[in-house]
């Protein structure tokens, strides 16, 4: 029977967690700093739990490098990135109605006016954020919604990032928003900086994937969210950071069903939950807690400078040892390859491919099976991979290239 | 420090787990099934997950008695209870005009004249089914909304359900669908039975804190719903029974724009979530597991037969203890008193009352105090609570009463 230190797991979340931090869970479970009562049993309401909710605030602000000065707010929610997807479109659109209204004196034949010109710009660059602009098509209407780019439409499938001077952006007077995937988990497709063209307006982002692994320059959003279970912590937890004038400024559901606009339901509504300190309803604080103790390691290992380097070692070793093996064919771009999911198919089919997957199981390296939308192989590179895990998988990837020659 | 063993908690949720379920959640938590990785590191798509959820809509529908033709769809989602005031009233809203769609062959405007004298009846007996009355309207707007009986109208405090007579139901044939709170947590009101008066309608039942204590008869109803963290596990999953033919017929986002109706965030949208087993995005599957083995106990102890008496044991024994005390004032009227949630004050004022917190305190009873809303006393008897426990704390109950004389 295999025990933990016989197996590296590289799924594609909810991926690996470190071992100090499942201690520590488990024996919460049973009985939370010696309270005599188990964390999943205890109130959301307790001081503990405040606390608890609290310090993964404060370690998630330190770690991103959050403006302390109030201008952002941190929120832990339920639902997974697919409520952010609603969230983010009713809440930006939202801002801007709001914002609007204001400078229409509250006319409301102005801002409908305003409104007829006025779209969310979406890049679609991978299966997620295809996801999130088909939820605000759904939400907002056709309309509303503009898919600046799609890296499907030219090539078939996903794997590129079409140069930024070829996006179809809407002028920036009449831009509610924009909105783009920073890592796509499915296709492997990460975004290597901010892209700059979208600077000067409201910008969301899902981090869910790459969150914690590197740098980020929060002061350029509005709001990024992360489902916790790929970098952060386990499934049923997601954290976002929203800038706070957002939450001020938000029309009611008067106004909203006045010009036609869809009302969030109460928990994707922002204000509410941030103005619970994230205890609207009830939290799972033990997803919170691993949540918090994953940071606390983060923070103990020099923050996300030290993070990002170990992030980006791991990544290259594995690349290169794909690309010099000589069977091996990476699905996207070189140019934006994700640090976090290494895709990439082997030749030959996949009877090989099976071959690799039997071999590396063999050597305790899981989890590596694609997306089942797309199939091929996938290295899940997430901070929770010990350098040792991706050193060992590289060799096997080298050992199984000169096996085939 | 206390131990386990030491500690009651009596909490209204999150709530305690039996001990062996904890034992087993702790140790899956390092090395679940001796897979050599943590339960909440694995994918929620892994044959051992899609194992667990479906053992788990397994062993709900053995205790419900949910009818095995087909007729019932059983749901895990996130974002509690909620999350199903919003759900409920999209659905149920969405059947009724697809229903309605269809009887007029297609005929919009018929649907408008249709929905002019169309209304949800919500049942008011408490603190959440008010917060569920009101995010209808929020979402519905209050012309298809009717608080058909609102307990704190007539006295000022919830504690009370007014006769069914006196309820101002909408005719059945204008009736869109029916909505109460089986259990209200922070009132400690249990409806006695199945209002009658609702049968041939739609009925959703919220019974986060009763489910499982009780048998129920789920053919009189549409949807039941539940949060875990009360009677079946911890906080992040609610469970949710809803009729088949909700799910099979809805109305497309088109129908619903042209119509002016709130279109469902995806997360909302029971026929996505269900025609994905559950698992249309992340669901967290180690709290599927708790309740799976929380379920897995109560069958295994006799089902819902054997664990209502038990229930009513327990509450018989801590209500008879309050009502001979002579110094405590149970809130609710005696006939829709709680199982669950046994809410009263002690005469003398808060001094008093928290003379007795600290004297159970010290006793290892633990987690008595009521709602910050309503201030007092409540002891929550779930079904976790062993019956050991309820006999200690009448025991105490009886003690502070005498000491008191």
């Amino acid at each position: 029977m295999p025990s933990r230190s016989d197996v590296y797991y590289f799924g594609a979340g909810p991926a690996a967690l470190p071992q100090v931090v499942l201690e520590r869970a488990s024996a919460s479970v049973l009985n939370h700093d010696n309270s005599g009562v188990g964390l999943i049993e205890q109130s959301h309401r307790s001081a503990s739990s405040t606390q608890i909710v609290a310090s993964a605030c404060q370690h998630l602000e330190t770690l991103l490098g959050v403006p302390k000065d109030g201008s952002y707010t941190t929120l832990w929610m339920q639902g997974g990135g697919t409520t952010q997807f609603s969230a983010v479109a009713y809440n930006l659109l939202g801002y801007w109605v709001q914002k609007s209204l204001d400078a229409n004196n509250g006319d409301l034949e102005a801002v409908k006016a305003a409104l007829a010109n006025a779209k969310a710009d979406y890049l679609v660059t991978g299966s997620w954020s295809k996801k999130a602009a088909e939820e605000a098509q759904r939400l907002l209407g056709d309309e509303l919604v503009n898919v600046a780019t799609n890296s499907k439409a030219a090539t078939k499938k996903f794997g590129s990032i079409a140069p930024e001077e070829t996006w179809n952006l809407t002028p920036k007077e009449n831009n509610i928003f924009s909105y783009f995937c920073d890592n796509e988990t499915v296709d492997g497709v990460e975004f290597p900086a901010f892209p700059a063209s979208l600077e000067g307006t409201l910008v969301a982002a899902d981090m869910s994937s790459n969150i914690l692994s590197r740098r980020v320059d929060v002061s350029k959003y509005a709001i990024i969210f992360a489902g916790a279970q790929k970098n952060v912590g386990g499934a049923g937890v997601t954290l976002v950071v929203i800038r706070s004038d957002i939450l001020k400024t938000q029309p009611t559901v008067d106004t909203l069903r006045k010009l036609g606009l869809p009302i969030p339901p109460i928990m994707c509504h922002y204000p509410t939950l941030t103005g619970a300190s994230s205890l609207y309803n009830t939290l799972p604080i033990f997803e919170v807690f691993i949540c918090r103790e994953v940071m606390a390691g983060i923070i103990a290992r020099g923050g996300l400078e030290a993070q990002e380097k170990v992030a980006n070692e791991k990544a290259e070793e594995l690349y290169s040892s794909l690309d010099q093996g000589g069977i091996y064919n990476v699905v996207p771009e070189k140019n934006v390859r994700s640090r976090m999911n290494i895709c990439f198919r082997i030749e030959g089919g996949e009877d090989v491919e099976k071959a690799f997957l039997k071999g590396a199981e063999e050597r305790g390296l899981t989890g590596l099976k694609g997306h089942r939308s797309v199939g091929g192989l996938r290295i899940s590179n997430y901070n929770s991979i010990p350098q040792e895990a991706a050193a060992k998988l590289a060799g096997w990837i080298r050992e199984f290239a000169a096996s085939r020659k």
